[in-house]
């Protein structure tokens, strides 16, 4: 056999587990169980009416617009009814991931062939008419979506974005010791670097306490228009390459359909058994290890079952057959009639009745209730979802000795909460992280839940490794992974939290856009239960990245997240430790949002004791009397910040003014959550006018120090009174490997700026504004040469601390904290 | 032997190829080298004075912070300087690039030892004060990054976000036929997605025009806080993943420095003759093939030659050595002793001569000038660039018939301009796109050149399937591969462009911002010469996705782009054929920047000439006379677009309005160059105030159809004289399997919107503005219900041109085009 030959998708069944386990009977069942499967998914692409051709086919039958693919539909059928006999047999829990894009003829089919369909959308009924609909409204504007959407009963993953089908699947088998995620990979899919590196996802699974990814790559042969790579490797390279990821591949190949139903009985039978017994070795003798998975190769035919050639055009087994098939039968007759030809070739007249309802043997052939793959609760995991057990976060307060002069680590703080919760909620709470959990300062956790590891262990590892099989923190170099893995662990009902440096939640940009999209459509759905929020804790953020430089100074995952609907998307920034404390616990416990808090986690000057906290991080936004001078007048001025790092510089900058003007009447404001600064109209959280203009005026100059790209603020604000007057500070990409103060300096964002700044917009200051103006940027400069001469910012700028007594505006009640 | 002990990086050396290569004598030459770099690793880390321990090691001769990585040092030079013997030997063309976060100080000594580095910077001189100099700069304010910066000679891969090293350097040796790029991979660089698809890029990689990349898996064994996965896998498991990734990997384990010099003398031997034979037999008989290219596993302990334990902690060997191995020398008098041990182990007094150059036999082991890794001019790509030769655009012409009224295929016509450039630089310029970009109407350009495809071909492939080994496009279904190697390709001196539909660009959001992190640097050094721009063309927009619904909606990659250095980023969206046209040849022309230029790919109505398209896209936004009733006096209104499916609605709406209001002094402003509305002080393109009220006024309602997030454009005005009456529509995250203007529509952009809001903002219509706003909704309405029953879109809108005659509006001159 030439290479060719070996890796050709045509021919008899060829597979790596032998058997004939149907009988003949059986064969003819699933013959008529795979035609259906594929009439119906002919039928979504093709006809608004006779949809049972019980007329000729006539050009008036079909829809006005073809959309849809049919390429990767017969082998994903395939697979589904072949997995419905083991669940039978096997009494399994197990629910089905599409991977390949479009791939939602396939899932729709064998949803409205084992009735759930019908059952959650009664429109869509088992009959003439609720077909008719069903095949409409496919790919029709505001129906039926082609891929796996979140209206879809059964689906966790979507796929229009390709990549994630096998994190998802897994987050989704964690901590559900008998569930079987089948997953569907498609070959284009299995190009991105996203799923690529996903396959490693066995080194973090335990078959004792988690349940098991069943893979089927589909080895499809084509994307949109390219033959994929590894479809045209040599079969020694493709099973090598499963065999290193860690996988046991079983292939199963050809377009013979009776041979192949038995191949892929037999396989699918294998492989369950082979899960089971690994999980039941490892449950019985306690001893968690990690075995050679099984997965499935399945090499068919794209399009398979539909004509090799058209025309002179190959179609199945082609890039052609990739979307709609045969693209102009309302125009060519002889297309016409070939595609009824087609359709005929799978007797809808013998296997649909008279009042249309499928007859292929359904109740031999499919599982029961919740059984069926697309009832499975698992997919709306809502419906499972426990809430979490909070400690009262308010025991974990950091002490303020004196309001901007204590100094302590609000990420280390907060991490010993994150602990004692997790300890509360051993089987539904991980902590997710690219390697750098320790780095952020939240090693702490580790004292609950080791770092999960199923990879081999060397001596040194008891050394400080933490790393254990039973571990509750997931950490792999890949924020792809890590953001993958949780967003299957909650979309199955569960909570979790990843944490990252800033810099580079870039790289999953793509999949919080997507995820964002995932939960906003859930919520005009009525059957979907709401998840827990995917919780995002950003930190090693831009103004402290000294030696890391250039590279990892970016600030602007908010830029991304703000333009999602504004009913999933939430941001805070918690000055303080106290004020993270309650973010965290209220993130954790929402619903149904992308959560995004960003915290520096170097140590911090404190400000807020905890009652405090709680009131500025309810009201999201407020002023801060105790650093204020205008006592509830009008102000020459309102400081305001939003971050950790802006604030410390805001504050120090309110010191620098007032050792300047005295007299001179301060505002300051904090805002923790972004998005009271935006219109009402614009967001929830969004501030009236009224109590804007109560905390900026709507005519005073204000001086915003930002955490992240300036111009955010100006886009969120752009309505308010007074925004002419908002002049915002923040990372303006002017980076190098700086110290903090040299960074904020370059970026015009440090305590002299922001003084000077709050000065130039003062007229009435006059000459001594000029003066003062003089003095620090004279100060300016001195710190700025401490730092290049010795490698370090000045002590004045690192112990910096609010040293004015106590509460400088008793405020009258009106804004007071 | 265990699994863990087959996989342990300590003991003698290990290996696949076998052999003694180097005589005693050599074995102890490369010992002084070797020891020479690892010192100079860990004075980077540590000293500021006393730069060869010419006294007692102190606490004062210690850097007041210290900053920098260890771990992945002395494997790094131990490949580099092992290489150097083979360059020497065969006369190599290589460069170096360095895939470990942080991987400088190993560069850096190497680049110092063989010279280069005090050639490009004089003051780190070879000698006692440059040492000095070049150790205290290190990851010091304002001095030498502990990345591969853009400051490093030889590089072109900062290494800072992990990844990209395997694909910049395939990019770089695509048409560079005798170039060997040595790659050094992290393991834990190499669970990132990116890399672990990276390894394809053999399937693209042609022997006989290509180079070659050699790569080197360096399993360090550990991340920052935790193990690897590849070096905690069986050996077989590591063997067979590559083998099936279509590499011959070569093993080299170990930690006993005589023997692994002996093994990897022999192993990069092997693997270079292995490389040119491939080479010289596909050369030889011009038959291209894919061979198993070989490549080395090198396993190394992390930290190695440092000691393994400090008290009772691993460190060697162990992820306490990734960045400072000992962290408190100032404050642990102990700890110093350990270090200066530690660091006279590597015998600085005998390596360097009394003043203070290095004496390692360099003169033996290093290659000479341009041969020197550091110094190959490939990795300053702006040197060896030639301009690309371009026809003249406007030979592509659309032959406008009736502005407004002509429908043609902006991209369709701009891909036969593309064709014929990409024939006059069948060496200089390649096409790089993740499969769409048949699909994104740019398919005639395989007419010049096909889609290299080096896996196994099938008979089909002839029928249309375009692949070729020597083929011009790239093809891979991996957004992240595509563009890693359009970096590699254009850093090492060449030029290209990336397609890729809209929505999923956010993909590479970090990589295009690493990007403009690096163009930006290089403009600060001297040496660096500039390199053609990273040009990136999206289609397959927001706008249009109909059945691919609400996931292929995002067109927030802009608000990526604008965040990034004013100096280095384009952003431009032609209205219509002939200004894409224009646009792409100034983008193709342009150096260092990133261009992103967004068009679609449907049919559209085509407006401008191929003057007034010149003349409209050098000025980059302008008032379109021709849709215009204002005279040149003052408009009613301000109609504004800026994008082809914006700029279709708002002519659209302009109809509507003039339909109503025949009186109506409309004035039509059409933005090309986004850049044109921010102002001036934030980046060069940005018009002057005047400018600005010249175009929109300062006083009139002005309605803005923008193609993206409609919050971007208050983002960039809002400083602007009259920014309060800037009215902006755009994509609000609403979508669904919609029409285009039902999906227009939900987003309040379509043109009966777009004129309903016109009126809105014209109070002295009055009574003539209730009716006529009624009767838009109607029309509206009676649209929608057309696209709901039908699926399509009515052919009054989908058929609407501008029929209104010739030009409206005679212009004074002023601004007439």
């Amino acid at each position: 056999m030439t290479e060719a030959e070996s890796i050709s998708p045509f021919g008899k069944a060829r597979s790596t587990v032998k058997g004939n386990p149907l009988s003949d009977d059986e064969v003819e069942k699933y013959n008529d169980f795979f035609k259906a499967s594929c009439y119906l998914a002919l039928g979504m692409i093709y006809l608004q009416k006779n949809p049972l051709l019980r007329e000729p086919l006539q050009k008036d039958h079909l829809k006005g617009r073809l959309l849809g693919h049919f390429g990767s539909t017969p082998g994903q059928s395939f697979a589904w009814m072949h997995f419905n006999r083991v669940i039978r047999k096997y009494d399994l829990d197990a629910y089905f991931v599409s991977g390949p894009g479009h791939g939602a003829p396939a899932v729709l089919a064998q949803s409205y062939l084992e009735g759930v369909y019908s059952e959650v959308y009664p429109d869509k009924s088992q009959d003439i008419e609720g077909l008719q609909k069903f095949f409409k409204h496919f790919s029709f504007p505001g129906g039926i979506g082609s891929h796996a959407t979140p209206e879809t009963p059964g689906s966790i993953h979507e796929g229009g974005e390709l990549g994630y089908s096998i994190s998802h699947a897994f987050g989704s088998v964690f901590d559900h010791p008998n569930l079987i995620a089948l997953t569907i990979v498609g070959d284009g899919e299995a190009e991105t670097g996203p799923l690529a590196t996903a396959w490693h996802s066995t080194k973090f699974l335990n078959p004792i306490t988690d349940g098991a990814v069943l893979p089927v790559l589909h080895l499809n042969g084509y994307k949109i228009n390219n033959p994929t790579i590894l479809s045209r490797i040599s079969h020694k390279e493709l099973e090598q390459l499963f065999v290193g990821y860690g996988w046991e591949p079983y292939f199963v190949e050809g377009d013979d359909i009776n041979t192949m139903h038995q191949a892929m009985a037999a396989t699918f039978e294998h492989c369950v058994k082979q899960i089971t017994e690994y999980q039941k070795q490892a449950r019985d003798s306690g001893k968690a290890f990690r075995p050679r998975w099984p997965m499935v190769i399945l090499r068919t035919p794209k399009g398979w079952t539909g004509p090799r050639k058209v025309d002179d055009n190959y179609l199945a087994g082609f890039w052609r057959s990739h979307q709609v098939p045969i693209t102009d039968p309302a125009t060519n007759p002889e297309h016409l009639k070939i595609l009824e030809e087609w359709m005929r070739s799978y007797e809808p007249d013998r296997l649909f009745d008279e009042e249309g309802r499928p007859r292929v043997h359904q109740d031999e052939l499919c599982p029961v209730g919740n059984r069926r793959m697309s009832a499975n609760p698992v997919a709306n995991g809502g419906l499972i979802k426990k809430p979490l057990r909070m400690p009262d976060f308010r025991d974990y307060a950091i002490k303020i000795e004196s309001t901007g002069a204590t100094r302590d680590g609000s990420m280390k703080n907060m991490a010993v909460f994150l602990r004692d919760m997790m300890k509360m909620n051993m089987h539904n709470f991980r902590l997710f992280g690219p390697d750098e959990t320790e780095s952020n300062k939240l090693g702490g956790i580790y004292e609950a839940g080791k770092k999960v590891w199923m990879g081999e262990y060397f001596e040194e590892d008891s050394n400080g490794g933490n790393l254990a099989m039973e571990g509750r923190v997931m950490e792999m170099l890949s924020e792809h992974t890590c953001e993958g893995w949780l967003e299957g662990y909650i979309l199955s009902g569960r909570h979790g939290l990843l944490n990252s440096y800033e810099p580079f939640i870039h790289v999953i940009d793509s999949m919080v856009n997507q995820h964002c999209k995932w939960i906003e459509k859930c919520l005009e759905i009525e059957w979907r239960a709401k998840i827990a929020s995917l919780n995002i804790l950003l930190t090693g953020l831009c103004w402290s990245q000294s030696h890391n430089g250039f590279t990892h100074q970016d600030p602007g995952f908010l830029d991304v997240v703000v333009n999602k609907s504004p009913e999933v998307v939430r941001i805070y920034l918690p000055p303080d430790g106290n004020c993270l404390l309650s973010v965290m616990d209220h993130c954790l416990r929402s619903n149904n949002y992308v959560n995004v808090v960003i915290a520096d986690k170097q140590d911090h000057l404190q400000y807020l004791d905890m009652n405090s906290a709680i009131e500025h991080c309810t009201k999201g936004i407020g002023i801060w009397p105790q650093f204020s001078t205008d006592a509830g007048q009008e102000p020459d001025v309102v400081m305001a910040s939003c971050g950790d790092v802006p604030t410390r510089e805001s504050l120090a900058a309110v010191d620098l003014l007032l050792e300047h003007f005295p007299e001179l009447k301060v505002r300051f404001v904090n805002c923790v959550d972004l998005f009271k600064l935006i219109h009402p109209s614009d967001h929830a959280h969004g501030l009236s006018d009224t109590e804007w203009v109560s905390l900026f005026t709507a005519d005073k100059p204000i001086i915003f120090n930002f955490h992240s790209y300036p111009w955010l603020v100006h886009r969120l604000t752009y309505k308010r009174p007074g925004s002419i007057n908002i002049h915002v500070r923040g990372y303006k990409e002017k980076g190098n490997i700086d110290t903090p103060l040299e960074l904020a300096i370059r970026n015009a964002s440090d305590r002299f700026s922001l003084a000077i700044a709050a000065i130039d917009r003062m007229p009435h200051l006059k000459n001594r504004g000029s003066w003062a103006r003089q003095a620090l940027l004279n100060a300016q400069i001195q710190a700025l040469n401490t730092a290049h001469e010795t490698g370090l910012d000045s002590q004045d700028i690192t112990q910096w601390t609010w040293k004015r007594n106590g509460r400088l505006w008793h405020g009258n009640g009106r804004n007071g904290a």
